[in-house]
């Protein structure tokens, strides 16, 4: 193929030398950058407006007729004065009427602030963002190319990484720190303080129980410098899975909508029916199971706190009906995510969906095209959060450093795809065409092709592509070894200071954390 | 995650009982099928209506104040007559008006045959065919983890294999014979011949030549029975590269569009332009580029003969502008394919796009993901015909077998996600979902969801759905391991008698035919 002829150094510098100006273009177009946070989705519609209009009415309809069960009394204390409804057989039952004007007031965009500023992202709209997710179990170890239970540290080391990876903009709870499971306490603590450490993104951390918000805000507090501080700027979500399908509520989980309810910040849910199990198996049916049990816990949370921030976590997973286990990277899963995110979107409400899972369980060609498409459609589809986005294996048992990088990767094809082609008389390129005709017969260093290197232009950080030649030098490595090395570079390099020392010693005095300062620099032996 | 209840053995049979019933609807779904070829893309929209107006428009202005260089003789005596203008410089420049009528009067639908009716495929509309194509000149080897060139051997191996993998539609030269590319005659020809005997599906050979068009018709015409039989039926389609970009003809696959042309048949064409090199570095400028060289070519067979079958072999390619080379799995090829698919679509122009390929030497996680997004997103935004599509490695380098398994079941995930979501009363599932709720608390034995089983779900030839414990007890393979098994298991077994021997021994009296009868059934030593 073609090879662009390489800069030369310049033999004479004059003002407005062809040379010079090339070299000025490109200067200024290095700056710019192809993709971004943020960018607008919405190219892909896999839902026509009838098909919206439908499902949301039957939606209505389930929530009207059938309801959700086992609500707390809490919700029961929340939603009963304002017009839902106790059926006869002990079900929350929401009329229409006031499930319209619960999404009618709902928040429509706010901000997800990270510990920098910098990194806050703005949710609504068809915007697109990716983000971490998951909580698996399991680290898929690069060594003996098998898992092994994840830890704490691996937390922590997989928030250092996502805060390296560009196309990442949040970061949620990756993985379990299994040794710490008999002690729930301690355990979502440290889950919240080894993220604090590792990234400035804004992050989100599951709780087992809305006892533990008290003191997650009370650390918080201390990180940002006084009593109050989080609750005005909320640099973190806190999550969890207040649905157990078929519309019911679980209660641990109620409980924590509730408690966010009441303090004004989001909970970053996720209603994670199973179609073909836990709800219909038509695809049709399970958007409108889930949306209706999603649905619900908007209505407690604006009921509550009306207009509180709220992401629709409307999750339809995929059942493979001949065994009936879960399979995150079907073609199916591809296409209720991203139709949840744009019937969401549709009407306005802030859509969390989960995409890039993969029932592979290495990165392998599999994972790759699963989670290619998965998560790509998903983002056509204007979905305004992403989880699971990087790194997960193996329907979610497992997460892998290197699969983050390769992900990140493909993350910004996406990003790009998101982007889209932008149609102006400069790119429509007449003139450009005619010069190249006139001219020399090729674009290799026109003055456009030069501008648009960087800006119009995606490139991958590990993605190969060199020749066969190259490849064979460098050792015939696949995408999953060539990862790795990046995974290694970034981790043994990248032990930030995120928390002040001082600030760091009154946690710790306050907190049992058991992340330990030696774990939290270079030279631990674990890169 | 849940398990289905298995179908134990009936204890006792009567009419009308629950379990009959059930057994009658899984009977019956598993009859249907959840993909198939010709399924409506188009959800996918990366340009907006006024794009596409913008883009069409320029390359009109471009092939009327520009024009094609280099027009042959042929060329000249067929396109003057009609309007066609020569400028000054010998560019052949189209008015506006003779475009617009050109394209008003181009065929919108025709039929690719297979040499067996049922594979017969309607190409037009918004429906979606993937096909093989890519005439690498290497096979990526199992047992090296490397490339070697590929032979005559290989083509009729990759047409075997193709005619086994459901998701594939047609089958396109996947490699070059390189033991035979010191006799153009001998190599296509027997190119030709490979296919024929590998599979049935509607196929394509490219021709270096347009003298070998006559003998290609000769050795189908034997093979149909009979003097002009395959001008009646054509199930092959001759291709070539009629354009060198920007915007000139080539001389040798121009005489073969001519030749095309007169004779009345589709001739298989690819632009293959790329972007910063060989067309605008801004994305909208390679489209207008491509798509106006496209035109040209559409332009010189409908002056020739009007209405003629013909596929807008659009195939804007991208660079990688750090190196200059070609790069077929960025997000931007994913972009410029699809567009270009939804651009010939719009205007009522049967289109073909390259996709599914990659910049990875080898089937990994990086061939996935952008095999993934790049011929997942010009399915669904409705190109016709989708080449490329499985076994495609390096950068069209190399092929390799295991890819074309691998990409079988990606290309099943697709079809799915073109499908789309089905919304009707009965999916709706408002029935369902009451049923559940106030019955057995899931949907796992519904009859809705045993009466959908095989037809709203797709399931996937080797991707490993299994648990991690199976998989280690299956010996921890990967993709391309299992895909290894199943090409295996296919080529040691499928060696279809496409040929009746009679046949053969006319062909193989009459033409050079050096594929051997020993290679063409098992114990060969090959599989």
């Amino acid at each position: 193929m073609v090879q662009i002829e390489r800069e030369r150094p310049a033999r004479r510098r004059g003002e407005g030398s062809a040379r010079d100006r090339r070299r000025a273009q490109r200067a200024a177009a290095s700056a710019a950058s192809a993709v971004g946070p943020g960018l607008k989705g919405g190219s892909f519609r896999p839902l026509s407006e009838r098909d919206m209009q439908r499902i949301h009415a039957t939606a209505l309809d389930v929530l009207e007729q059938i309801g959700m069960g086992s609500p707390t009394q809490s919700i029961l204390d929340a939603c009963l004065p304002k017009g839902a409804v106790l059926s006869e057989s002990g079900r929350l039952c929401f009329p229409r009427g006031l499930m319209e004007d619960v999404i009618d007031g709902a928040c429509k965009e706010f901000t997800f602030h990270g510990t920098n500023p910098a990194r806050d992202v703005q949710v609504g709209g068809d915007r697109v963002y990716f983000r971490t997710a998951g909580e698996a179990v399991n680290i898929f170890d690069y060594a003996t190319r098998d898992t092994r239970p994840s830890t704490l540290v691996d937390l922590y080391d997989t928030a250092r990484l996502a805060d390296r990876l560009d196309n990442l903009h949040c970061f949620c709870q990756t993985v379990v720190a299994t040794e710490h499971s008999g002690d729930a306490f301690v355990h979502d603590i440290n889950a919240l303080y080894a993220q604090l450490a590792g990234t400035q993104k804004p992050c989100a951390v599951s709780t087992a129980t809305a006892d533990h918000i008290d003191h997650f805000i009370a650390l918080l507090d201390i990180f940002l410098g006084g009593e109050g501080e989080f609750l005005k700027r909320p640099c973190f979500n806190f999550g969890g899975c207040p649905v157990v399908s078929p519309l019911r509520f679980g209660s641990e989980n109620a409980e924590v909508l509730v408690k966010c309810a009441r303090l004004g910040i989001s909970y970053d849910i996720a209603v994670a029916s199973q179609a073909g199990a836990t709800a219909p198996a038509a695809l049709a049916g399970a958007l409108v199971q889930t949306f209706a049990e999603t649905l619900a816990t908007l209505a407690v949370m604006n009921l509550i706190r009306p207009g509180i921030p709220f992401l629709m976590g409307a999750w339809p997973f995929i059942s493979d009906l001949r065994t009936g286990s879960f399979t995150g990277g079907s073609g199916e899963q591809a296409l209720v995510a991203s139709a949840m995110g744009q019937l969401c979107n549709f009407y306005g409400l802030p859509s969390s969906v989960s995409a890039s899972m993969t029932d592979s369980k290495l990165p392998d060609a599999q994972a790759g095209y699963e989670k290619g498409l998965t998560a790509g459609l998903a983002a056509l589809a204007g979905c305004n959060y992403i989880g699971e986005s990087a790194g997960m294996l193996g329907s979610l048992m497992a997460c892998s450093f290197e699969a983050m990088v390769i992900d990140n990767d493909m993350l910004g094809n996406i990003l790009r795809a998101v982007r889209g082609i932008e149609v102006t008389d400069e790119t429509l390129s007449f003139q450009s065409i005619k010069d190249s005709v006139e001219g020399v017969g090729h674009f290799l260093d026109h003055p456009q092709t030069l501008a648009l290197m960087e800006s119009e232009y995606q490139y991958p950080q590990v993605a190969d592509r060199s020749t066969y030649a190259d490849w064979r030098d460098r050792g015939k490595l696949d995408a999953y070894a060539l990862a790795h090395e990046r995974a290694a570079l970034i981790l043994a390099d990248h032990y930030p200071v995120y928390i002040d020392p001082a600030v760091d010693a009154a946690i710790r005095e306050r907190f049992p954390i058991v992340l330990k300062p030696e774990d939290m620099r270079p030279g631990n032996g674990r890169w």
